[in-house]
């Protein structure tokens, strides 16, 4: 039992996904590693191992800064990865120990989700590292399970989204058309919806307030923007 | 580093919940141990240490099996457990590494959660140990953070079951009486309910079925029972 546990690592994973208006994008990690004499180059979720007496909160609000820049942004934990076959690549297992000088058997990580405003200013070059906004639906070659973690956050977002769909307004920026909201229902729930349906729809919600302000420079006819009124949202759900 | 890591450990707990009709209560396992030549005696979640390339929702019905009998029953991973203080208490940690003959230093913990009827059969005697039902408003002295988790996993029950109420009529014998489901409402959303306002809504929905079956051996009133639909109640969400 020690020999086996004695090389068990922990780490945290965040997840965090923004909107562009049309597609939903993953916040990843440009990694550059070396592997049999030969560079490699693919992308990772920002993550890091725990450090000493770290709480997983702390390295996962740790982690996000230190990679991204992002500070102050709601982390919620919401899935363990533990499987033993995480690192069956020698790729990966040979990045971690060169990183941290350390005999790496198996990696548990604590995955984290949070949702913001693209617009939100990343630092993409931190300490050699290169943050980048990914569509979901065109993720590159990814280190260790992170496809998988990705997917499983996914679910989470579809899950959590149905049952309280005032979290979608995190991923929208403050001022949005019905257009914009409507993409992103779209790209959550994965499928298509009616315009005309939508609008009347959403435009009777009492938390959605029409602003006096429309699109500019647009070659189409301007759409009005919309606001989110989280006060509203929370009465109309008592 | 490597020396902050090789003494962590991985654990899972399980956090199963059953409904007597009154209370909730949570499946415990009697713990005896020893610390400076003292024996002494609590309680603890079913768990054990992750074994070699054991996946964690493997080791969770391992644990749930081997410790209770029960088998067979969706446990969902719900908050992974990893505080460095998680340890604070020396017989607890004594207690680990006399099981396992391991040096330990910080155990992270995955737990799991489930809802059964507590009609189901419990082994209570397995290898030594014992299982037992303890309402969760008279818990015991519990070995690690084991509260901690029990009361993280009651905000995970209330939380899914305002958003699926579905969920709770797995605590809740096949045939059971309004007053029981009107108890184990308020248990669980810890509020007084009106008996006459929640009996008629309650007997309007589609997705409860009367029985001609009646309560017996009774002083009071003997009370219909009724069913969960749950293909009905499928349908009452679309």
């Amino acid at each position: 039992m020690e020999e086996e546990s004695a090389k068990l690592h922990l780490s945290v994973d965040c997840t965090v996904f923004g909107f562009d208006g049309n597609r939903l994008q993953v916040l990843l990690i440009r990694r550059i590693g070396e592997f049999g004499g030969l560079e490699f180059h693919d992308m990772k979720l920002p993550g890091d191992l725990v450090r000493g007496v770290e709480e997983l909160d702390d390295t996962a609000r740790r982690v996000l800064a230190e990679l991204t820049g992002l500070r102050n942004i709601p982390l919620v934990q919401f899935h363990a990865f533990g499987s033993a076959d995480r690192t069956r690549n020698p790729k990966d297992v040979h990045w971690v120990e060169y990183a941290h000088q350390a005999h790496v058997k198996r990696i548990v990580t604590i995955a984290y989700f949070a949702l913001v405003k693209i617009g939100k200013s990343i630092i993409h070059d931190m300490e050699g590292t290169e943050a980048v906004w990914i569509p979901v639906d065109e993720l590159p070659s990814l280190a260790f399970d992170h496809d998988k973690i990705i997917a499983v956050a996914l679910d989470y977002l579809r899950t959590f989204a149905s049952m309280d769909p005032s979290i979608l307004y995190d991923l929208l920026p403050r001022k949005f058309t019905v257009t914009q909201l409507r993409n992103l229902y779209e790209v959550v729930f994965g499928s298509k919806l009616d315009p005309a349906n939508f609008y009347k729809k959403m435009t009777q919600m009492p938390y959605l307030t029409a602003l006096d302000e429309y699109e500019q420079g647009v070659s189409h006819r301007a759409a009005r923007f919309y606001r989110f009124d989280k006060n509203k949202y929370n009465k109309s759900r008592l």
